[in-house]
């Protein structure tokens, strides 16, 4: 829907509420696509959507809580619950729920108070769907999986199996992928619904089905799991557990959000700030602050040691004064090239392009590209230092500067990443501002260590 | 696949390629995954590609030319054309291409000089599927679809539409969502495989199909095409013209590749980087030398801005060494504000949470987010130079500079990205190194402007 359209159903929408007529508010609502429903939703005020929940039909609240932002919806549900925790709100809860495919569900309970989720859960029709989902965490594809999924057996014939699916009666599409079970109930194979229809009514589907089934168990994270379905080109992928049985069904559309998400985290937090769990305009000013105040902090101080390094060297700055004129400079090109390594780096570590045992085969690579980048960059550093009137000595000092920054951040970029990797850490947090903190105290020093030495301060 | 295992096949797959055999190497590829082979393949050196590829099965090299980054597929296939240009090299590559989707068969020839896409379009079996693919551009909707997809009619019934799908032989998997034109070949409904299994035999599928569909026009540009087939949770989307005429489908498969082929992008772009096509160890170093030189050398030029500011202040310099201690620490904390800030922007920007019609309220977000950040730096800022034993009016210049440098680099982080958008420019290219530099040299001025009114230099 048109941005433009939308306001204006938005503005009426706002109208029918600021006349507390919930009546019209909802027939507005009902009348769009669920999608463009949860737009126009989070774009009310959080009283506003409280009041006006409840009022819908349960299926299209249940649509609207599946397309908000994850940490929106829990919210908003925490809220209704919080607000008046009656048996009146605990069923209209589960109203809503059991609407819901069971792995959304099993998200908004997960972010409720225990016993209130209990109570929830027991206002709900098919409990048991929800409650194994619960065990799992968020981040593993037990997490992301549904538990709605149709199992087929070996012996049945594909006009049996063709009944099964008349019979099932999902919430929601996902099924062009079935799988089929042995007798131990073990995950033994795979057929699409094209293969049913071509296939003569009487064959076993032990005869047609794909043996060759790729499948994942249910503690395996939920990147990796995105990224084995990337790779086998899968639009379902079946998450079994040690025995191999059958737990649930990851399906393409929740590893589409998957992959937009943590892509979204690692820019955040490449660019220095913790990850905004809800979009950008809707996280309050404080929330934001709060996200960022912590790293720019820590660069503050780690920031601070250029000022150490600096007195250290303050009898050449006397004698000097020309050569703070090329910190900025020096200290900045360090940065960009340290920058430049760590976001390749990083994200081929994010796309599986690297990984730790290629360590001293991404550093050999570094290390080549930043003499090639080095020597280019002080051949330019020399002239231009020469044409601002500095002195040759001086010229020279800043081009073997440059020179050695250059490779030693491009060296730096390369090692943190994958060192943080080994340590277990999000590699992102070595990225961007970081690097270019690091670069800038040792960059410092390397500049007045070869000063001294070229210039003999 | 686990890497040692291929690590330790691909060694004897090398072994098999040093001893001339290309037999014994033909079967080791063969008997896998075709992922895993395209991975195997990868790992080539680029003549032994060209020699294995055609011994393989043309359906085997199809799997994989599909599965290898297009940029190196695309290489790989223009080599084994222009190595020996004959009919029998046309002929064996329209044979692996004829076993290609047609999107990804006429990427590889929209890559090939037009005359060998012609001689090689010639000798394919059904080039008429191929030939409408090569007007769209390659980061269209257009670029992206396939042709190859089944067009059922509003008077069919369910039975008919199955026995259609029984006598469509596709070369490859797609189809569970399927199309319904009008008689003047008209988009009109859509159905699925479910829908019709379940739905009693003589219904016609007028009654039976969603007249809801959702659709682009073929010229859209596939982040867009992207963004709405994740925002309504599809897994095909149909690709029509002007008069709603259905071209082609678009896969979820190939949607995937788009949005971690454009995150990929982003994150090297904001590293200050061109981004790379292929992999990451796989790309000469030559070739990452030159897609970062130009961006270091840009960021340099500017960067050297900041010399010419601190010449400009020689004076108040050499008055005062101990102001040149905190040039790094300033101009980087901006830096690192404006880095925080405009990786937030561009990716709200990238995911659609943010248009250019929100430029003020992102600046008023970030005005009251640079305020509130500032004042805590300006507060710890004060403390910490007075702890290094500076004097009070240095030390109270540092903290009115870190107030003033942390809002400019928060409002130009969110002014920059909005601006180069509404520039049709990548806001990418404003991102990390470009604002630290840019922050870099007017901080600069920031503080020394206000070194000279507190102190009166």
């Amino acid at each position: 829907m048109e941005p433009l359209l939308l306001d204006n159903i938005l503005a009426r929408l706002r109208v029918a509420l600021e006349e507390d007529n919930l009546e019209a508010a909802t027939q507005i609502i009902e009348s769009m696509h669920p999608s463009d429903q949860a737009d126009l939703f989070s774009e009310l005020e959080d009283e506003q959507q409280l009041a006006l929940l409840p009022e819908l039909e349960p299926a299209d609240s249940a649509d609207i809580l599946e397309k908000m932002d994850n940490a929106e919806a829990a919210e908003l549900v925490a809220d209704m619950v919080t607000e008046s925790p009656s048996d009146e709100t605990f069923a209209a809860v589960a109203a809503i729920l059991d609407e819901m495919e069971p792995d959304e569900a099993a998200d908004l309970l997960g972010d409720l108070e225990p016993e209130q989720a209990q109570a929830v859960l027991e206002n709900m029709e098919e409990p048991e769907d929800i409650r194994p989902l619960l065990l799992h965490p968020d981040d593993s594809a037990g997490g992301l999986m549904t538990s709605e999924f149709l199992v087929l057996r070996r012996r049945m014939t594909a006009a049996e199996a063709i009944q099964a699916i008349r019979d099932w009666q999902p919430d929601h599409e996902t099924a062009y992928y079935l799988f089929i079970a042995d007798a131990q109930d073990r995950l033994c194979g795979v057929i699409n619904m094209r293969q049913l229809i071509v296939a003569s009514p009487s064959t076993p589907l032990v005869e047609i089905m794909n043996p060759d089934v790729i499948s994942v168990t249910v503690g395996i994270d939920q990147e990796e799991c995105a990224r084995l379905m990337r790779r086998y080109d899968l639009v379902t992928m079946p998450v079994i557990d040690a025995e191999r049985k059958l737990l649930g069904v990851v399906t393409i559309d929740d590893v589409v959000d998957v992959l937009v998400e943590e892509a979204t985290e690692d820019i955040q937090r490449m660019g220095g700030a913790q990850p905004l769990n809800r979009s950008y305009l809707e996280t309050p000013v404080t929330t934001v602050t709060r996200k960022r105040i912590s790293w720019l902090l820590l660069l503050f101080i780690t920031e601070s040691l250029t000022g150490t390094v600096l007195r250290l060297f303050e009898t050449e700055l006397k004698e000097a004064v020309a050569l703070a004129f090329f910190v900025p400079l020096l200290i900045g090109t360090g940065g960009n090239a340290g920058s430049q390594t760590t976001s390749t780096i990083i994200r081929a570590l994010a796309v599986g392009d690297l990984d730790l045992g290629d360590a001293l085969r991404s550093l050999w690579h570094e290390l080549r590209i930043g003499l090639l980048l080095g020597v280019g960059m002080a051949l330019i550093g020399y002239g231009r230092a020469l044409t601002w009137g500095t002195s040759s000595e001086l010229a020279l000092t800043v081009s073997v500067a440059l020179l050695a920054i250059v490779v030693w951040a491009n060296v730096l970029g390369s090692v943190l990443p994958l060192l943080a990797t080994r340590l277990k850490i999000d590699p992102t947090v070595v990225s961007g501002p970081v690097m270019s903190t690091l670069v800038d105290a040792t960059g410092l020093f390397i500049y007045f260590s070869i000063a001294r030495l070229i210039m003999g301060l």
